[in-house]
């Protein structure tokens, strides 16, 4: 079939969870044990499942037209996305959401009592890290000069077991990083889930059309992740005290109702905040509060 | 308690689906370990799992008043449904929803690099299958004598490892058979879920009754398995051209706002069909498009 | 943080329903695995994992502010909750939605084809239980002497054994129990989940807030679990008698439409009467009849 | 290669142990799971995984030359091996080596509490069982006309389902038909694995070597797992009172020591009788008593 | 069956060392997932799994004639085996074969950061622990008023969650104590694995003679578990530095071969100093080393 | 402790076979879940798990004294024991025993239908390899320019899912190559598991003989798992023929029995030679043949 789509979908940690995001999105994907490429029913698309890592190359390549993968493999990797003649484009940031609001981040850390403080103090020591481009690119930087070991996993128990001086490794909430008693002297980079084209691919109309509308349709799935929709009854007299309370963002859905003394309120809030919010409502004279989860918002 | 409803539902591949199928119908089943009478919240049922091989038999016999199996298993049963005066009556198909669109299928299958293109050219060859009865009566319709084995299971691999020359497999996407470097070269059966009862228990008017709920509320939260309820806010000015976007088969819900330059619209879209349809209502000026899911539709 | 609240989650069987409660109420924990304190998203909670035996020691000794356990465990270790000046302060019943709609109860039970029929028939005998302190006030309440022995799990194949001569295990639908061809002649304890505070907690105005909130939310939450949310037009003509099968508890909201001759009515619904009640509602002239569930009802 | 050997593998629950017996008997065979021909250190031999059930068919086309499978399956698909010109022939019966004694059994088997107490009782009733054209032999040699249906599996949970009136089921120490509260009432076929071979194979001297070699080792594997070597040694003077105790079977190897009034003495013994021997041994004198495992004994 | 031996094996972590450690003694023990009591296959015993921590009640009231459990437990009961007319009578320790060679000890831990250094320290803090009877008794002698806790498990992290000051809990090695960061500051009890009978069973002639079979036995074949058989090949002039070399527990059994010069040495060694032999014994001359695993050694 | 060796282990596939022969060979090792240091009962030596990819550079490096890994890794860091003075020393080859005999090779593999025939071919293509260094050089040495590109697992799916031309992967038995309908076109490297030690640690004359002794006992424990004792009785007249028939390697050991008409031999075999041997030594008059497991061969 010609212009279909090729789709990289990141194996691994991110592989259900963006599997689970198409589906919220409007494809469903189906993977298979015994075949590389997973059914999605879309025939304007083909997807494949690859190695984050490897993701940058073959977009790159123009082997993969669109995918996901990290912005610490492309740096790692040494693509320069704001370059204009970038055979790699970056569409958007994909933020899933999670227990901790800390981004991603790629972290310098060494043993909870060992002497170093700073960067400076590893000066001719040995680093351990899966990320060894950016590592080194950070050191030079710094003008520190360090030896700088790949690391095949288990980088947090290297500094432990006394294979490495620090390690640079990615954490969000620093639990496994203080679970293995290491400190975190700096921050080396700080990263997120990005949806990637090839130029190529985006120059091609037809392509750029299902980009847009995989992208459209994935921001408003993740959008939908944090939200949810809340609806209540609303006594017509005390109408404005409780819209106060409502959140600027998306103006409510204010209806009448057929006992005009009563109206009814719809919209959708951030779900870290309903737990605040509808306290506050039922103060003011809303009833009848439900809540409700949403697929997407758009 | 008399005139409680027997009721068979199907164990192995379907038995999950079959579960959550009835809770979002609104029975609540739950399986125990050491006792073969899952739990049903309805004092008017007993319900029971079995293979859906065997259910057949077990409505023909009025051991089971209503229960979930194959077509295919009826047929290779021997027992005619259309037949006026049959102890099995079909009471309607379930088709779960799946990534494919294609229909279950039984296929004759054989090594891709065999010369066998089409079914004669298996005359006398070995054919490898568990659902032995239909495929003895494809053959024989086509006048072709073959020898067929009952396969026991794995029949994919049986072609793969010299054991047969044909199967007879079922197949939705024939992934599975494309994995075994397998050719399909005819159709031998095409299958679904069914629900059917047995004639007694339906000519029971309380037996009935119930039977015909459970029909209503299955179909009705099958339905809403590939459907989604979305909801926006459409400017008065707009709304002609906005509902012409929506699918004619459920008309539209239409409020009145207590802004009356605007409309509050909701209805239900096909699943597949919404992420189409989302960007289009955004061109013709919808706002605050949300999308959740539904348990039932009916 | 001063006057962060110390919150006690059951390990366990409870302990996956809990998490998931708190998701649904406006809180989302992370477990580690190489970490005791859960993560939660709200800087004034802190969570700890416990065994429910041991939560009411923690209450008591203001170890924990807040927490979930069992009545039965709060009444073994001898905390008398109605004395006026308890250090433990019962917040409210959390009744989790069940297959069964039974309650769970620690009963007495005996081997079916035992002589054993009434509680002073086991005069002198054996009983095995993890609950001694209740099972011991229990039988010294009816003067009947008997040797009591903690039982360190698997007490229904105790009896089979020939270790015990009867138990005192917790049931809800006696599946177990059967299962063991044991038969049940005494009810010892009717119990369920609860949340329960430390006094000197409850009496700080800002903690107090705080367990008032989660209170308020879990109540949501779980209310919201054994409901569902029905929509549906009804022809204006047909209204009353559409009302009139609706539950009185939440009256519905009934909307205008554009189309004057059809209203749109949406309510809340039991989730095991809606099956009942569908079949009615579309008798009667509803249309369109849509059920989505829910997160929270307030 | 010609006159390879195609030895056919029991899949299931003799797989394991097969491989494990084929090890000690000196063939090393690895499975793999993309792959349905198992790798065999030996070139004279092609080895292959199939169902107990299947294997007979096989070994009767020629498609097998030597196999194991179970006496039950043979005598099922209906082939006498005893007839003079039957295409498969008996090699040997292998007795693998287990907790009970027993022989493994199908047996007919009716629930607890019913009135049925012989064959007799059940003229016209249902019976399931996987072993359908063995059960009907024996029921037309009776003379009781029944109702036979096969059964997919979880046979003995058929009669306390209420599904089936009795069962024939295969076992050796009837735990699991007494778990289910059955009751044996009689004896319908005893089995035991046996080794076959395809009589053209078996005519052609090249394969007929190699299954003889089979055989051979196979056998001295498996008397190997029920006998362990011992040895000791025992004063000059005691000799005759320590052979006494030991088995005739396998005339011990008496060696001279260094020390003359010494000798030491060798032997093998059943694995179940050496926990009684020893006790004697000892008390006739013989010191140092040493028992170690065994591959083959031949 | 008349004088038929009630044998308690300890279910958990000890379960399957013990079942393999009768194997090797020449029982064959197997578990049933739906019965209670597993098969072994010698008539004169019946054999049951139990908690460790109910076997001691268990023989002293005689439910069970002999069985295997731990010293701590029979202490914990309050039990005293040295008393004149105990019921419950010490046949021997089992001393099991372990990477460590320190035994198990239940030892008083605090945090390692914490400030507490010696028993006296804790005075008016929590302790947690399983073994809260030996815990309590062990305080009363030292005179420090603690309160202690019946821990339900998980003990470890209790003083990391600060749910406890301190805790009681076994260890070998102290690896998981390390790991949750703790600090021992005293041993509370030493422990082992016993072989335990009931004094009437005992004095019974018939179960003694069985008691004293499986002690030997047993015995036998955990003597084997740490030593292996080593045979060689030695030139008759250098036996006796050969000779010189072998631990003089065992005395080596010297046979002479139909070479004169040479001799024929088998002796069993601990495994863990064949290590340091086998470099000698070459070194010295012998040769065609051979080193085997032994079942037992009687 | 001073002049303790620092033991690398490799984890991953070989992880459970090298802690499998340190016990054979007379170390006992013990994994911790929560600790990097397994312990190993020999104070002398302290023991750690790396991945196979790191350990020549830890080496190299003096962070590791001794320590098992691949040639391929050596190779791929570009350390070259040859050289006099490398720092890292190879003191063995350890060949494990395995089904296949073929040795584990890095080969160039293409897909099945590509018209890609020899490395020539393969001009200005993509190939996937998880050994860069080694491959770029390989291609190097032949002078033809191709594009490598590291990749992070699953290499050989990369050819069927269009990612890449060719693959440079590790195999036995090209099974998984040809699961995948890849052809292979050339060798790039051989390899083996080898035990290299720092040259520092192995000039340090304690450390030395710890390296010798560990030596030694590996190669005992492997020699042994290819090989198995066998012994026999033999009439002293046919003595010569026996003898004949046994490898010439290791002389058997033959020893007077009492009855002077037999002697009783005894010899190790290699295991595959065993199933051809002992047909042969019946044939000669050999009686009561024996074959036994060893642990070690020196």
């Amino acid at each position: 079939m010609p212009n279909q789509l090729k789709l990289g979908l990141p194996k691994g940690s991110l592989e259900d969870p963006t599997i689970s995001l198409f589906d919220r999105a409007g494809w469903k994907i189906r993977k298979h044990i015994r075949n590389y490429f997973p059914d999605i029913d879309d025939p304007e698309i083909t997807a494949r499942l690859c190695r984050v890592q490897e993701i940058p190359h073959y977009i790159q390549d123009g082997i993969l037209d669109l995918a996901l993968t990290g912005k610490d493999w492309i740096e790692e990797m040494g693509i320069d996305m704001k370059s204009e003649n970038s055979p790699v484009i970056h569409i958007a940031d994909l933020v899933y959401s999670k227990v901790s609001n800390r981004p991603a981040r790629w972290v310098l850390a060494v043993a909870g009592d060992s002497p170093y403080q700073k960067p400076e103090d590893l000066k001719g020591k040995r680093i351990s890290t899966e990320l060894k481009g950016v590592t080194q690119k950070y050191f030079e930087r710094l003008g520190i000069p360090v030896q700088i070991n790949y690391s095949w996993g288990a980088t947090e128990a290297k500094v432990v077991e006394g294979l490495a001086d620090a390690i640079v490794e990615v954490t969000e909430t620093e639990t496994t990083i203080k679970a293995h008693n290491l400190r975190v002297i700096d921050e080396v980079f700080v990263t997120n889930t990005v949806l990637i084209a090839n130029r190529a691919a985006y120059e091609n109309p037809v392509k750029r059309k299902k980009i847009e509308q995989i992208n459209l349709l994935l921001q408003g799935a993740l959008k939908a992740e944090s939200l949810v929709g809340i609806k209540m009854n609303a006594p017509a007299a005390k109408l404005d005290a409780i819209l106060a309370l409502l959140p600027a963002l998306n103006s409510p859905t204010v209806a009448s109702l057929k006992d005009c003394e009563w109206l009814s309120l719809e919209t959708v809030v951030d779900k870290n905040l309903v737990r605040d919010l509808i306290p506050k409502l039922r103060e003011k004279g809303a009833e009848g509060i439900l809540e409700y989860a949403l697929n997407k918002v758009i």
